[in-house]
């Protein structure tokens, strides 16, 4: 049997494991910030309906460039943030891991360095890596905010290319400021005062947040990109879809890198229709938050550490043994997720029931650790 | 305004223009090797079916590993070429191009370089530079097809990590021999005797071939992969699923690259309907083997000079301005596909009635250029 070592692997994977949490079959799964609620029956009949049209086309490549996705993306972003974005501002992939990707190969790249402020979206530092970018891991501090002056300082130390900044973060749910958004945004234009640098905003929790998007920020900074994604707030992690927003420019750079027809037409079709149900959708993300601020309350009530949260997860603490809290969480028939932050673990909204096992499962694992 | 060479975009990438074929609204569209068969309305309302369900968990993460796919694949090249692989030796991903892009990030990138006999399919070059590989442009003869001796030696000079073999090759239609393919796995393990080299056989035509699939080669040959599609033989260009066979070691390799994942809960579940329907869509082959076969000859009567094909295109000329020869056929309602191939142009097999349009098409142009 040929074992993957003795490949012509590249040298910098030898040794990796592949990303990704446990799927595991366990009655309450609250490990990857997915949306509990499934997609309405009238949306499934819309969106078989859609890919059905779609079908009978299926032997043609699909609209390579997603013009009318693109436009419907626009359209949301526009209707939902008050800041008016067109299609050629918009550009969609498999899921915001092909955007990050897509980006890095544009503006990342060998010789290039990215940085983040960690503990964040691992994926960033990972399509860095899997894109040849150099990774810098920045600061964050201990109420895991980003703290201006140390994050604006490791800029201007390492001069990167790419800033990302994920807000809310995941995984520990801190929104970030505008003004801290501006003040990397600046510190790195002036530590790069040729070309600029770009900043990706991931954004892909932002429906989730207490305060308003950063979209607005793109308005005279043509490196300022959001990101986001449908795979939380409209319920469909199943589809992979994922978006930016930023200067058309930015849309034209990363043309030169995508693949051809990188979007499937039943991708495209499905998206349509989820699209069309955005206010059922977002109905789902108001009953989600409320979730969220009872999680946050009754963690704290039970004698958690809890982080403040602006997504559609909590993280939560401090536990000596963490891995052993998570095991112990999944005796009981919840999955959380270990994301290695020293102390602590994160949990999934779920839906009211769910959330209430959760609870019951964390009070009576206190209970076993404290005995 | 904000131009692209404003940002900070990647030097290799500055003056670049994206990749893909003009997708023109003309009657007869013979330009990108689709199917001209439309999915039968039978599978139309499978893909509907299955897609539905998988949409009633849309909210959910799809299966990252594809193991029902992987299995259904696995079984439908083992059942057409009568060489066993389970699905431990397939993996699948967005179109070949993104497997292309997969195996190129395991095992090729910066300070690597790759191998392809040109004219060929133009994506394994981009794709090569894309992901930092160095390219290559290996010989092929007069006849398009690959002279065993100087492709040997071209690969013992440059000793690349990576050689591409397209069989059926596109643009030019040409077969690869099985000898040939393995003089060139030999040559390439040969000239890297640490760890080898991987050899990629695309087969993204095979089913329209004259001769067996080469996929028997991958046997006791742990850097043989063999590349496929649903774009071609499954009528299933929209749909953008492309796999792979090898050693399981590779497929382990590629899952340290991949996205997670990166295949949607639509895309899969609408190809385990096509797959389901392999053998109707197969029927459809055989139909476009015999127009693929009447193409050449017909072409050849009108006094063209034909490439021998094993796919369903068929690569024609010689003109002394093939430019201008595409746009005579435009004006005639045909779009076909100038591949930058000195005096050649390749038309796509469609329906017994495109075609029959296309040739008086050819017909025409041959008659105003002569005047």
């Amino acid at each position: 049997m040929t074992r993957i070592d003795d490949l012509p692997l590249r040298d910098e994977l030898r040794g990796m494991s592949p990303y990704g949490a446990p799927q595991l079959d366990v009655p309450v799964r609250l490990n990857t910030n997915e949306n509990p609620f499934p997609v309405p029956e009238a949306l499934v009949r819309l969106i078989a309906d859609r890919v059905s049209d779609a079908a009978r086309t299926l032997n043609r490549y699909p609209d390579r460039d997603a013009v009318v996705l693109r436009t419907q993306l626009a359209g949301y972003l526009t209707r939902t943030t008050g800041y008016q974005v067109g299609p050629h501002q918009v550009w969609a992939a498999n899921g915001s891991n092909e955007i990050i990707q897509q980006l890095l190969q544009a503006f990342g790249g060998p010789g290039r360095t990215a940085i983040g402020f960690d503990p964040s979206y691992s994926m960033h530092s990972l399509i860095s890596r899997g894109t040849g970018t150099g990774w810098i891991s920045g600061p964050r501090n201990e109420h895991f905010g980003i703290d201006r002056e140390a994050a604006v300082a490791a800029i201007h130390e390492h001069r990167p290319e790419v800033v990302f900044v994920c807000s809310p973060n995941n995984p520990t749910g801190t929104a970030v400021e505008a003004e801290t958004v501006l003040a990397l945004y600046e510190a790195a234009q002036a530590a790069r005062p040729e070309r600029g640098a770009l900043v990706v905003v991931d954004e892909a929790y932002a429906e989730f947040s207490h305060r308003p998007s950063l979209l607005p920020l793109i308005e005279g900074r043509p490196t300022l990109v959001l990101t986001r994604t449908m795979s939380k707030a409209f319920g469909a992690a199943g589809l992979r879809l994922g978006y930016l927003a930023a200067d058309p420019a930015v849309v034209e750079a990363v043309l030169l890198v995508r693949l051809p027809y990188h979007l499937s037409a039943v991708t495209q079709a499905t998206a349509h229709a989820a699209l069309e149900f955005a206010d059922t959708l977002l109905g789902y993300v108001d009953e989600l938050k409320a979730e969220r601020d009872r999680l946050v309350t009754e963690l704290r009530e039970i004698g958690c550490e809890v982080t403040e949260s602006d997504a559609n997860f909590v993280q939560f603490g401090r536990f000596e043994d963490p891995k052993d809290v998570w095991r112990r969480l999944l005796d009981h028939g919840v999955l959380v997720r270990d994301n290695g932050v020293p102390g602590r673990l994160r949990v999934s909204c779920g839906t009211r029931e769910e959330n209430d096992t959760f609870l019951d499962a964390v009070r009576a694992v206190m209970k076993e650790i404290s005995e």
